[in-house]
């Protein structure tokens, strides 16, 4: 059921290529000499304004020239030449343009403007477009190599199950030159180039419908289309396909890098993280593990908890694994009494260490597999490490073997192995079985968390909690000396749709106890905002009740320009921004989610019944929290939020709301 | 000028094996064919019972049978056959034994007293031990492989300027095959074992005197003897042989494990980071960069700053080495304008965007070699990474040589290369070039910002302010009803030696304003803590003048076991504790070290000068912290705190303040 675009895509009948080169030592005779050289079976109309004969095939003066079914152009031009090549391959109905030229939608207000009227004119025509600034795709089987990435030059392509979305050009190559050497195989790799038309969304979804591809890696600068993405990738989901991702934005430079280099806004990476993860998207964060990681999820399903078990030779090996994995929230499980005891009948020392060590000793296939296949077949972890030694470097196939049968009698717990050292066939041996073999320490621990943190895609949530957050009593004050009927104590604030900050410009009294006092602050708050500010409109004061609570809180909703609505809870105060300590979710959460987001912030401790102190009332705090997040059924409202939101030991309440309209227009306060 | 001590080890003219095996498959049959193997011509001695030859050599019944010199011995018999072996080597004074044997120090307290009782005997006959549990020794030129760790079946020593220490046995192997596959070679190799005699910090001292040791390897699991390390390690700088550490116990889970594994008591881990900024030892937190980072440090010294200059090839290769280097602190600079003009001028496009991308097109040698010179002669920045595509992995000359001559005309600006594709000849040509080539985006960003963090020991610091912090006025009040002299409001306070955390018992009242609300306060808070606590040995209660401030610190004074003396300042509230918001350091510190401390603290945010907010005085937060890491200078205080610290516009003044003597006896309040 591959469709027609799929098919001119991954199995064209026929190539042109637009700028191919005579010279094989020039990167525009790269596509031509790779598709040959790994055996593309179809046709090949290099087009040359003045050969009638490029690397040995026949060369044709234009587009309409060429014989024969063109399902597909590669153009490699300058850029200024680009758009009449395009409308040669527009009127002859060719089904995908791929555009290797730069010059376009990363290159200013120009190329912006010239890539939105080829895309104009390609969907006028019916023709798709990858680019421009795509290095071009390959295809492992049938063979079709059109790029002109220089990774290809390897001798054999990698065939296997894993299919390659990336917004880097290079680093295909680099993902399949690593793969190539360690047995790890591709279906389908793809440049993405700009998306001005063919986007990581759509490829996606052609490859979940691609029986070759069993997993769909992406290798991500920004989100362009996320909506298509979450679809994509619940579709893969549901399919059996999981999707593995690495995002680049992590640090602030690397942001400010994905924003220079593509020409695309990135966002704030906590709200990538709570994208990927109510979509069911694994997401690595060393790069080796994006190739690596595959084999734990493929055909598997999320796991129910976060334990893991550790088995090796070689103490130190598993070590340097342990630590980084529970740095990154993995517990690590020593064997139950009853499994303890299986295992010290095989003549192992067994502690309360979370860690099986078999030393020396313990290489022998007949104490390796067995220990290995009963940490498989408990349910006291959710995944195995195992850490091999020396064996796996001078003998492959005695240090693989237990592994592989332990595997094959528990096919389904995860299972991660790492070499201590270099060993290369063992990693190709345990690749090729389907089995997750690891380089690096770090890698082995970044995978396995990933995968451990991995859960289905979320289901939307329906309304749960009526849309209601209790405020503090508030009376706004045309005058300072007006009546005050709200209980004391009180705090007095400007009221001023033009001041963002009220404290920064002295306009913020608190702890006022009667009347009078609330007059005389009034009157000082006033003075002092009217000096600061002399532009700024002021409709007066507003008064509002002092709450007391046991801690603070902020919510926080936002419709997020890439991912969409957003909710919000963090510490309170000047917490949630300092130590970025927050909860995110896409919005709207319901009350289970929102109780996991406040027990994911840990400046609540204190509010946790923290030596001794009072509790504070946090089941209310997770209730405003879904009832908060239910601002993305209102798509007028682009932000919200409440700070501080006093936690009591019975309630929760709020003081300060701010609700920004789309257009822009702020409607503060408007509880009061 | 190498020891005795460092030939016996090293170069021993002969070497007793006990419980050397004649079946070449066992264990115990390594050491011998690994010595051969790699061309020891010294003479070996098997000693075995039995057999009068072993493995084609004559073999001996005991010791005193053996002729020649024997500077080394051995053992590999089990643990209870160890302490004879050990007469014969002391009776014969053997100058050093290895004990591969395990079952004594790391295995309980029979263990423990087994090998106090041979570490006895052998400082009385001379002989100096290197185990129990110690997997051996490597050197390699001239080779002496003593060793039962398999990696040794390699065909040949990788002979280099790496001196390794490691406490775990099996890790040796992996970083000797590791490097070995990537051209980096070694000087000599050792497993400390139990260290029951010679010590880390002992063998760093002998490679700190060894003319083939050019840089010192740490694999750490835990410090047993922190002051002779840092000596060793200060001795390494100033030799200009640095010292890069990896070490376990990043997190809770490494932590417990490395304690369950070596039988020795982990500690926390800032205090290592302290211990080892402060001596001078560079830490590496990826396992492949202890061996990758040691080009970057390797006849180089620290550097000013943490600007670093990236160019590449390959955008997307470039970024990913960029995104965790942000993230670990690095500043990523763009070329200043006349550096972009000279790069332009070769026909590259700079923007300004910190990564000099060359495209495609700048692979040429004519690009790639001047732009990277540029960069590294400039000296906009301490360091340059170099990110290189697919040309590395089919045209590896190609690819390295401009790297290679741009390295010759500037020795001394850190390089790091980082390889996008499978390269494996062109990380064996830079590493053969002493140049810092990764294979993994991560352990090069890892490593540079291991790099860039790196200092030279520090200066122990002289005294520079007074022990002088000033603290809250307060009294003592023997009854409720005694008269207050200090100013008003106050808080009554608990004064009892046997209660530690006086909120939780109802033991604290704050805001009281005069002596009638104080009086009723103290007869509530004597009330309510005899109430909780009727055992507790009451002195009365204490009133302290109630301080108001911009924010509030912690001060903390601890001579730590593992690492000695450390000072901490950290937020104030549960800050400190809930989001480990603290500085660390070796205690005494100088004010200006005192103010990097204060620098560090996030959670200082606000009295930075916040959003407009008035600045709290961090002088004089920082003059405390100088003055309260005086209390290095008294050896009876163990521990010492002040919480809180309150941060005023214009001083610092103490509200808490405790301290604990060596002795365990607490003197609470000394400022009362």
């Amino acid at each position: 059921m591959t469709s027609d675009l799929f098919r001119a895509l991954f199995a064209p009948r026929g190539i042109a290529l637009f700028g191919a080169s005579g010279d094989p030592a020039k990167n525009t005779a790269r596509p031509q000499r790779f598709l040959r050289k790994h055996g593309y079976a179809g046709f090949i109309a290099p087009i040359n304004r003045t050969r009638r004969e490029v690397l040995g095939e026949p060369a044709y003066p234009n587009l309409a020239a060429a014989p024969g079914d063109i399902d597909q152009a590669f153009i490699m031009v300058p850029s200024e030449d680009v758009p009449a090549a395009c409308e040669e391959c527009f009127v002859r109905r060719v089904r995908v343009v791929t555009i290797f030229s730069d010059g376009f939608g990363e290159a200013g207000a120009a190329g912006r403007e010239a890539q939105a009227r080829l895309v104009g004119a390609a969907r006028a025509a019916g023709t798709r477009l990858l680019g421009p600034n795509s290095i071009g795709l390959v295809s492992t089987s049938p063979a079709t190599a059109l790029t002109v990435n220089a990774s290809l030059e390897l001798d054999r392509l990698p065939v296997g199950p894993l299919g390659v979305v990336s917004q880097s050009g290079s680093l295909i190559g680099a993902l399949l030159s690593r793969g190539a050497a360690r047995g790890i195989g591709f279906s389908r790799l793809v440049s993405v180039g700009n998306e001005s038309d063919l986007s990581v969304g759509e490829l996606m979804e052609l490859l979940v419908e691609d029986a070759q591809t069993g997993a769909i890696l992406l290798f991500l600068e920004t989100l362009r289309d996320a909506p298509r993405i979450a679809a994509a990738a619940r579709r893969a989901f549901a399919a059996g396909k999981p999707v593995i991702a690495y995002k680049l934005g992590r640090s602030s430079a690397g942001e400010a890098l994905a924003r220079s280099h593509t020409g695309a806004i990135a966002g704030d990476d906590r709200a990538v993280d709570a994208f990927f993860a109510a979509h069911g998207i694994v997401r690595v964060r060393s790069f080796e593990a994006l190739i690596e990681a595959a084999p734990l999820v493929l055909g598997q399903r999320p796991a129910r908890g976060k334990r893991v078990a550790v088995m090796t030779t070689t103490g130190g090996g598993a070590a340097v694994v342990a630590d980084p994995l529970g740095a990154a929230g993995a517990e690590l499980v020593a064997p139950p009494p009853a499994l303890a005891d299986r295992i010290r009948a095989l003549g192992v020392r067994v502690g309360d260490s979370p860690l099986v060590d078999l030393t020396l000793a313990g290489t022998r296939a007949s104490v390796y597999g067995p220990v290995l296949e009963a940490l498989l077949g408990s349910d006291h972890c959710e995944a195995v490490v195992a850490a091999v030694g020396s064996s796996a470097q001078f003998h492959p196939q005695l240090a693989v073997e237990p592994i592989l049968a332990a595997r094959r009698a528990h096919p389904d717990k995860a299972l991660a192995v790492f070499l201590a050292p270099e060993a290369p066939e063992s990693l190709r041996l345990l690749a090729q079985a389907g089995i997750a073999a690891f380089r690096t320490p770090e890698s082995c621990a970044d995978a396995l968390a990933a995968y451990l943190a991995w859960r289905a895609p979320r289901a939307v949530a329906a309304p749960e909690a009526a849309f209601e957050i209790p405020t503090a009593p508030s009376q706004r004050l045309h005058s300072p000396d007006e009546a005050i009927r709200i209980p004391f104590p009180v705090a007095i604030k400007i009221d001023s749709p033009d001041i963002e900050h009220k404290t920064e410009v002295g306009g913020v009294e608190l702890g006022l106890r009667d009347a009078k006092e609330a007059a005389a602050a009034a009157r000082r708050v006033l003075a002092r905002v009217r000096a600061a500010r002399p532009q700024a409109k002021i409709e007066g004061v507003v008064a509002s009740s002092m709450q007391t609570g046991l801690g603070e809180a902020i919510l926080g909703y936002r419709l997020d320009p890439q991912v969409g609505p957003l909710v919000l809870v963090g510490a309170g105060g000047t917490l949630a921004e300092v130590y970025r300590d927050f909860a995110l979710r896409l919005a709207p959460v319901t009350l289970a989610e929102a109780r996991e987001m406040v027990a994911e912030v840990r400046g609540f401790a204190p509010l946790r019944g923290y030596r001794n102190l009072p509790s504070g009332d946090l089941e209310a705090l997770a209730q405003a929290v879904a009832s908060f997040s239910r601002f993305a059924e209102r798509p007028e409202v682009a932000e919200a939020e409440i700070n501080p939101l006093i936690v009591k030991a019975d309630g929760v309440v709020g003081v300060d709301v701010l609700v920004v309209l789309r257009e822009g227009a702020p409607a503060d306060d408007p509880a009061a």
